[in-house]
């Protein structure tokens, strides 16, 4: 691999807010670990407050501040009367990052368990299939070209179209509509996007496929900082009913204690996760 | 299409019981409502009354006995001593239907919606993702070629590795393990042969593609046959926390009292489906 990958490949994540920014810090630490050769960036909003962005700017090579409605873009007055669609956007967003030359998308609820930088081999739009509806991808790790075109083609395309479960997942399905049946190459593995609850829907292919597991999705309303963490015992209880596999939660909140937690604004810990 | 594909191809299903006919009643009438131009062909177990198989007799072109244990392959004495194989090496008996060129199993527990004709058009080993771990298929339903060799090939493979879930699933993935990632054209789309839980783990989807589902499948315990239904009102209600689709539910209902049920000897009837 040529200095140049190095330098114009790019993780991509995303927070408008300072509680998502702890998964962002987290996901960034789980990068390094595995040894990342490549760029580690982060969009934020007016949400992410000076102390996270400090943070953030300790561990990302780059954290780049976001905001769609504010954008000059030709679609800003379609999208003023659409403010619903602003938050989907926002993901949009990283196309427009076009000082890399390619990039992998990760949602902030996602944790790294094996190196990935292989995924900057495949071509624009891979992802993995979603487990409830496996015609669709998961838009929760995806490997991307960055583009103005394309920015502005899936703003477009947002606008009159629209999304059909008003999420930026509906709308990338819409838009790359032949993933699922065009190009094998295009679909990931699901061990680059596992989802978290797989070890409850199929536990034994959870556990034949264990080791092979690369990257673990925590999607639904709770996340791993909801959950109540002993510092004494260094253990986390979930909360009922939620169906996180408890190892790799237990892995999420390792690395947020030993990587993340240490260097935080105390204040900012405290409003952010013990609530 | 030649007059030879509506011979030399057909829908494959089994039942090792009397309640397992039943479901295989309803999928041969749903094939058979949608106007399918294929050969339909039931495997059959001891357990299966005379009875009832007279009935599957009036639907399906061919009634086959099967029974691995007492079969004279060369397999056969590896067998004797793995018993616990046995329900799940009955599937794979459907290899041995050499008098068809290609052949669709389906689980006596899927429901045809939309006319699937076009599945014959497809290569071995043609299945779609599993929903709970989509790098798997799902062996509910499936595209072959049968083949005595493939039979013993399999045979062998289930004895001396075995199935990473106790089931026809596990074996045949771990056999077809280049289903993943080898060729879209074996991909075969979601749609048929959505379980039909999906409309819970992702709605918005269900309802997207809804008018494309081809093939429904009520995986898990709880199968169509067990919830209850009122005569009188002609509505099923689903037993609490199924999750079944209830259109989809009520639809195998309509089929049941519409085609099955008026031919049942009413004897068969209550003893399997009154319980
Ligand atoms: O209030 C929000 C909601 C979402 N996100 C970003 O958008 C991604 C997708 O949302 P989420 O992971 O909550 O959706 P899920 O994966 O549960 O469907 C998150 O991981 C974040 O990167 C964010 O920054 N703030
Ligand atoms: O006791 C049994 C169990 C299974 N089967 C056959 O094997 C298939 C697979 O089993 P099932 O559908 O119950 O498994 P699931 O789809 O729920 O995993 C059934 O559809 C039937 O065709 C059968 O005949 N008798
Ligand atoms: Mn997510
Ligand atoms: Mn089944």
């Amino acid at each position: 691999m040529g200095e140049g990958r190095e330098q114009n490949e790019a993780f991509v994540t995303l927070a408008t807010n300072d509680t998502y920014a702890l998964g962002c810090l987290v996901l960034g630490s789980s990068l390094r670990r595995v040894g990342t050769t490549r760029q580690l960036a982060v969009m934020v909003t007016s949400g992410v407050s000076q102390s996270m962005r400090q943070q953030l700017g300790g561990l990302f090579n780059q954290v780049v501040e976001v905001n769609v409605l504010d954008s000059s873009d030709t679609c800003n007055l379609e999208l003023l009367g659409r403010p619903d669609l602003s938050v989907t956007f926002t993901k949009f967003h990283c196309w427009r990052l076009t000082q890399y030359q390619k990039c992998v998308f990760m949602d902030a609820d996602t944790l790294v368990v094996q190196n990935v930088d292989e995924l900057f081999d495949r071509e624009e739009l891979s992802a993995a299939p979603d487990a409830g509806w496996p015609d669709c991808f998961n838009s929760g790790v995806f490997v991307y070209v960055p583009s103005e075109q394309t920015y502005r083609n899936l703003l477009s395309f947002a606008v009159t179209g629209g999304s059909f479960d008003g999420g930026d997942q509906g709308l990338l399905n819409l838009y790359f509509n032949k993933w699922a049946t065009e190009d094998i190459g295009k679909h990931l593995p699901f061990t680059f996007n596992v989802v978290s609850q797989a070890f409850y829907s199929y536990l034994p292919a959870f556990k034949q496929f264990y080791d092979n597991i690369k990257v673990v999705h925590f999607i639904g309303a709770v996340k791993p900082w909801h959950h109540a963490y002993n510092t004494a015992s260094r253990t986390v209880t979930q909360l009922p009913g939620t169906g996180h596999s408890q190892q790799f939660l237990q892995m999420w909140w390792n690395i947020f204690m030993d990587s993340v937690q240490p260097n935080l604004d105390p204040q900012l810990y405290e409003s952010s996760v013990v609530s």
